[in-house]
């Protein structure tokens, strides 16, 4: 990339944007609501995860312009001797940047912060579909020695 | 089972009870310290999880015994519509009491209580070499969509 990323917490006023890229993806497109208007529970669930100081909802940006999302979440556990441990989810870049290397920026982003919170592991989850995901975290030293398991509520 | 669990969250007096659960397991042993007397690391990490609404480090008990650990972290995402999540992670049972139904009894816990935190999902991951546990999620309605990948920070 000849242009550098710069990262900051999301704001009340990128939450459009950040719901756009959300959506604008194969699997997102079918859990996403994306009218013109953003539904209140988007901006409820903003100021839930900005009240919070575990959780970071991060945009990335070139030239101004937001190109990528995602969130850090720390969790500490007394599991491997009182180690907490960072997670990562919702990673989007916008669909008209893929391919420049910012999802690759972003990891290195995400793991530096993580190490600065003290935390000895990066994890996430990824759905069994995106195999290109799956090629992309394993290139970047992820292992998936887990089973990522979910169970509906509804 | 003949006797009702009742769960309640974990105090510091439990903490010698856990994490002696935490290392009684194939793989637990490998990671924890379990001398005689506590590492201050554990007891930091039950400060910081203690202070944090969104976890609940829970104990189950059966006629005053502790027999059962989990932590449950309830975390607040956009996806979904704004939609909130449920992840239970260090899940064990007291040896002398596996097999007698005890951690049917933690799930149904854990699946009424992030329901009545208002989350739509509960997920967890599980290692891949734990052939049984993952056996015993699926019958309670987990399903093994999403790869768990890791990437350790030291």
């Amino acid at each position: 990339m000849t242009n550098t990323l710069t990262f900051r917490l999301a704001t009340k006023e990128d939450l459009f944007d950040i719901v756009q890229m959300l959506s604008d993806d194969t699997l997102g497109v079918l859990r996403e609501s994306h009218e013109a208007t953003l539904s209140d529970n988007y901006l409820k669930a903003f100021e839930r995860i900005a009240a919070d100081p575990n959780q970071e909802l991060t945009v990335a940006e070139l030239n101004g312009e937001i190109v990528a999302t995602f969130q850090l979440s720390f969790i500490q556990y007394l599991t491997y001797q009182g180690g907490s441990r960072a997670q990562i989810e919702a990673v989007r870049t916008k669909s008209t940047y893929r391919g420049q290397g910012i999802g690759t920026n972003v990891f290195e982003y995400a793991i530096n912060r993580a190490k600065e919170k003290g935390c000895h592991l990066l994890q996430l989850t990824t759905d069994k579909r995106r195999r290109d995901a799956l090629r992309f975290y394993e290139s970047l030293g992820f292992v998936a020695t887990h089973e990522g398991m979910k169970r509906n509520l509804d």
